[in-house]
């Protein structure tokens, strides 16, 4: 029978110094033991890559996407090669490799390119060699031999491309927390470890705010079907599977609460209500690259109505520029820029099949003094935005009433 | 008229941090502008390659030479995307590669590999299009895609490699003194810069003790007549030229004077004088590696000899237990081993055509009253073994006697 084979990735905090990548070369090692194959995907070490862009931003403050995509996968390529040599102080075979040399072949977007295909010989043969494969993540190569990277979260991409790509019995993805919890631990210390959660809950969770994994890459192992185990590199217990469908015991209608403080809320005042205003107005922060989240219209009962919208943070100056503006070519009001909120969202694909669950929501809300100034849907998730110092008690009053809290 | 080619090198010191760089980059931008043609190499940024080892070396005090290459070569890698950085900064294109991607195949001799051929396809085209090209020194690639590194001084070495396979006008070696000086100015501050120096008497001064240019590069050089510039980053004067021959208005016999302190000397008393014996220490040293380099053997006026020879400090330690082993096992006295000489040499094609070369230096020292231990003589240069405290005074007084002083 052949050997299983597992793709591991380890991210940079995991590998932040000589201590911890000799600790992962021991878990590594203990895998090969069992008699897996194994193929090891490593983010660059710690702060590297900070410290790259900083040594970068001191030449140019904008330098050129191919030379920053030469620069930083130089982070990752000394990761690889120093846990490839403390794995072999071990007395197993590791072989490392960047991303150019295994043939993770990109398009030409540098800093966010895509993988196109990967051409898995090299890894293959030395497999076969009985060697441990590391590779080098966040990083591929285009056809014209020019490095790339893939963007923020591009390790677990490679890894759960590899993983596809090799047909791997299974893709662990380790990081400095347990799992998934069903809402952040320091906000709600009786926070749950998932056992199980859907590829759809996962995306939904990521993109709402839980920061454990980019949602780019669970899209693709949606995609392929590779099912993903997100687990902690400083302990042997079990983490959270990522997978297609999960059979749960109970019916839980919620798996995670998120919360996300990033946002900013812009109004504006006294639109007049006629069609082709609100275009206007999109059109030009879209055409700005501004990214626009929730979108709230109120009713409208004299001939005015009033627009709000949520931006992150950072892009929250320019859009409010640009809405004053339009405010003056349309002869609207005031614009008034409220930061002080906050996201709070519920996820489960369990909505799907139960109704009033927005209702109860909203009740768990209403009960507990907290106004609820936007809201917004989709099918498997239901979000609030409220002032941000309601924030920890909401995420608790609904961590709570919706049977989280084990 | 097509516009002529210049090959630069910039080591270590010359771009130890972003300012230097940047001065690098200005250097690099008023040549472009003067119309020519730039292939710049360029070596790790200053302190760069030790921190690297020194990481290895926590892990394993002998870690894989391949993985030893995979991890030192970042470095490189990271001056050249920095240094593009800086010339786009200044509005000229550049472009950076490694030496896997502009095609250096070596051997696959990890750490120290040759260089088989260049394909400068990636390099000319990229010229044609006006760009200023980057090349990371030191470093190559196997057939089988593997990276790997040149050894000391391979930065030189890719320059010149560039150079003659680019068919360049010139090669430009920056370092951070202003050429090739008659002797160590340090030592002697009416050292006088050299103007132009042969292939072979820089070949000698260099493997004597000079340490601005490693013998492999200067060897390729010759070997392909690449002439060498060897000049500072700091000032914009001109500095050594290494070529062919080198035409002088007067007769000079001495070009330059080395020293080398790294030698100590040991001495096997009361050898059997018969035929044979020094077989068997000689190729027991060179079994274990010890580079053996002077020998000498007294006249034997009873039936035993003396036996003396140099080698490297680092090898004394070896050499010395080999040496005693050998004295056991032949029947021969006491091992002395003396770490307290210098080797001081004249180096000069001159000496070909004029006598009694060796007899002045003889003489010299003899004036100076400083014993000399040991002769080695070739055919441009003469060492001397002395004692260390003798060294600088002797370098002085041969500077002046040999008109060095000018």
């Amino acid at each position: 029978m052949p050997k299983k084979l597992v793709v591991q990735k380890y991210g940079g905090s995991s590998v932040a110094n000589v201590e911890r990548i000799q600790r992962v070369a021991q878990r590594v090692v203990s895998y090969a033991k069992k008699g897996f194959n194994l193929v090891v995907v490593v983010s660059a070490l710690g702060d590297t890559t900070d410290e790259l862009i900083e040594l970068a931003d001191q030449i140019d403050a904008a330098p050129s996407e191919r030379e920053m995509d030469m620069l930083l996968s130089t982070g990752e390529q000394i990761s690889v090669a120093l846990l490839a040599m403390a794995i072999n102080k071990l007395k197993k075979q590791a072989i490392s490799f960047t991303g150019a040399q295994v043939g993770i072949i990109t398009d030409t977007s540098h800093t966010r390119a895509r993988i196109i295909k990967i051409n898995t010989d090299r890894i293959n043969k030395e497999l076969q060699l009985g060697k441990i494969v590391i590779v080098a993540g966040f990083q591929g190569v285009t056809l014209n031999q020019d490095i790339t990277t893939l963007g923020r979260g591009g390790s677990d991409l490679t890894a759960v491309a590899l993983a596809k790509e090799l047909k791997a019995d299974s893709c662990e993805i380790y990081t400095d927390v347990e799992g998934i919890y069903t809402t952040d631990p320091r906000i709600e210390p009786r926070a749950q470890k998932i056992a199980a959660i859907t590829y759809d809950e996962m995306l939904e969770m990521a993109s709402l705010g839980a920061q454990v994994m980019q949602p780019r890459s669970i899209e693709v192992a949606k995609k392929f079907d590779v099912p993903l185990h997100v687990r902690s590199s400083f302990s042997l217990n079990s983490g959270t599977m990522i997978i297609k469908e999960v059979k749960k015991m109970e019916d839980v209608v919620v798996s995670g609460i998120t919360l996300n403080k990033n946002e900013a809320k812009i109004t504006l005042c006294g639109v007049p209500d006629k069609p082709g205003v609100a275009v206007k107005l999109f059109q030009d922060l879209a055409a700005s690259g501004v990214s626009v989240d929730m979108i709230v219209q109120n009713v409208s009962h004299t001939r005015q109505t009033d627009i709000s919208f949520t931006t992150t943070k950072i892009d929250c100056g320019k859009a409010s520029k640009i809405t004053k503006k339009v405010a003056q070519k349309i002869g609207a009001g005031e614009v008034l820029i409220d930061e002080d909120i906050a996201r709070v969202s519920i996820v489960g694909v369990g909505m799907k099949s139960h109704h009033g669950v927005a209702a109860k929501m909203f009740g768990i809300m209403a009960k507990n003094k907290i106004n609820i100034e936007m809201i917004s849907t989709s099918d498997i998730s239901i979000s609030c935005i409220i002032k941000k110092k309601y924030a920890e008690m909401a995420v608790k009053k609904l961590h709570a009433e919706f049977g989280l809290n084990k």
